[in-house]
């Protein structure tokens, strides 16, 4: 059975609904990950309606000859008119329970799909979100190939050839573009004071002796994400706590085994973070990532979400208010033979 | 009066809401452009609650400082439990009628903030579009930048230094990256019959005799949108068909001052196209320009959008489905002063 087949049959099996619909942006600025995973496409505007015994995908004229393109279902031109797309898209989906993913729809999508096309949706995040954790072995290639690249690009990093954090943040980004990849997202250059925001932006700020860069890779539609601190000269303060949250990391990884569900690596994290004297994390120790950086399974301290097949990104760190925040991250994933840092 | 009131006073100027509610997604790929517009902030997952007085923005404690920086309102901190952040936008809100964008809200956002809130949401989608549609001075300066820098880098281009569309592609972001933007979307560059695709995937086709560019970048947070087609030899039919286009465009600027609403613009150039003998256009012919790539005015056959303030990118093309594609590309502002070609 081909890829996508499998995906959609994950999607269906012991499923509370007969048809689900995905809806790729037609924002300028996103896609929407789930659409271009059960689908294979990625033209904007258009619809994916999945049956469990297959599906059919509705583009825009304009977009017909691009959708068809590498997509694992017929493409058929979506009616110009509301009237008519509204009555092919109730026909696709059928009468009963439609699967849809709440955070990757516009509620103006969702308002003309309920009222409009009359269509029963059902909130499937949740399910959708555990099939797309389940990583297969293509896609742990596709991944652990954005992680070399992300990690080459780290490891290689002068930071002090650049003046200011923005110049060091293009820098990666023209790396990135250098090794046929986008970035995952906006890399995050900080120092010194700066560094203590988790998502500080990249300014004019003259680099000083301590940088910290949170970066990673898209290669072939998969993220990468990782964090180094850059020291200028042995022994700072910020080096000793960084040392810290690298070994935290360490331990982490020889434990996850242990781990059966987020919540597992949450209390794990907690645990030695309070050993190794570190102040108590003010984000959550790592996430799911695969098409979208953050993704199932969650890290959470209530998360039930299995690990089973996961790729994670894993993110000790402590943050002095006012001060200087250091992190360290990295990233595993897990087969049949168990974790493997990637 | 400072921008940001202007435009929160443009924004209830004679409304039938009571307030309104901006979120930044939370998705790892997209920002809110008007939660940006209105509060200056761009951190994410933050809210923004307007009223006629004034505004709060409400940010994660993790991207409290960041979510200070430029802020035109105050920012709080978003409680952590759901049920107290519930009870903070529900009073920020007040009672009454809550304006929201649709198109920039997921749709479990806007059922969480209907349902867990109890927020009576008003979809407010065209005073917003028509709030941004009309640009301040400061905005013009910084869309005139984003279309100085994108020309400069079309019209230096030499597309024939490079093997393959996608190479093509690579140098354009990287071009854009060294001046110091983003693009505004993903370079469109189509050669042969992938120019009969207006929304062609940069692919591994070597490039041919012609080939087609939709470029733009992103500056100062204002987009640009350019198309240009280049010819390696003289008297192709593909060029016969682009220096209509570019007439085409040329006229639509001259009569440009003749137009109210976007409608008027598309009446105009379908008049224009038969005029030069040119298939129907099978898009728009073209659209607002701002902080998205699209926005308003829209520029269909029904659109009744003022055009008064607006900046606009106009793009005459022809389709020879199988054959080839041909588009120009263009920008225009509308001041006191009249239409500006930009």
């Amino acid at each position: 059975m081909d890829e996508f087949s499998c995906r959609r049959r994950a999607l269906f099996s012991g499923a509370p609904f007969s048809a689900a619909i995905f809806h790729n942006w037609d924002a300028a600025n996103g896609h929407a990950a789930s659409f271009a995973y059960f689908s294979g496409c990625g033209v904007d505007g258009a619809y994916l309606v999945l049956r469990k015994g297959g599906g059919v995908v509705f583009a825009n004229e304009m977009n017909l000859r691009q959708a068809r393109e590498g997509c694992a279902y017929p493409v058929k031109m979506l009616a110009h008119r509301r009237e008519g797309a509204v009555k092919q898209l109730r026909k696709a989906c059928g009468g009963g329970k439609v699967a849809f993913a709440p955070h990757e729809m516009s509620a103006a999508r969702f308002l003309a799909l309920r009222r409009k096309a009359g269509l029963r949706l059902f909130d499937a995040s949740e399910r959708i979100g555990n099939v797309r954790a389940r990583k297969s072995e293509s896609e742990v290639r596709k991944i652990s190939a954005a992680a070399r690249i992300a990690k080459k690009i780290l490891s290689g990093l002068r930071p002090w050839d650049f003046a200011t954090e923005a110049q060091l943040s293009a820098h990666l980004k023209a790396r990135a573009l250098a090794e046929g990849c986008e970035v995952s997202f906006e890399p995050i250059v900080a120092t010194g004071k700066n560094s203590a925001k988790p998502h500080s932006e990249p300014s004019a700020t003259r680099l000083g002796d301590f940088v910290l860069v949170d970066f990673g890779v898209k290669k072939w539609g998969y993220c990468s994400d990782f964090t180094r601190c850059y020291f200028r000269r042995r022994g700072m303060r910020e080096e000793k706590a960084y040392l810290k949250c690298k070994s935290i990391y360490n331990e982490l990884m020889d434990c996850l085994p242990e781990c059966r569900e987020g919540k597992d690596v949450a209390r794990l994290a907690e645990k030695l973070m309070k050993r190794h004297d570190m102040p108590p994390l003010i984000h959550a120790i790592g996430h799911g990532i695969g098409m979208e950086v953050h993704e199932y399974p969650h890290l959470g301290a209530k998360s039930r979400d299995p690990l089973s097949g996961a790729a994670l990104a894993i993110e000790p760190a402590a943050y002095y208010a006012g001060k200087f925040g250091v992190r360290y991250e990295g990233m595993a994933v897990r087969s049949k033979k168990g974790w493997k840092e990637i």
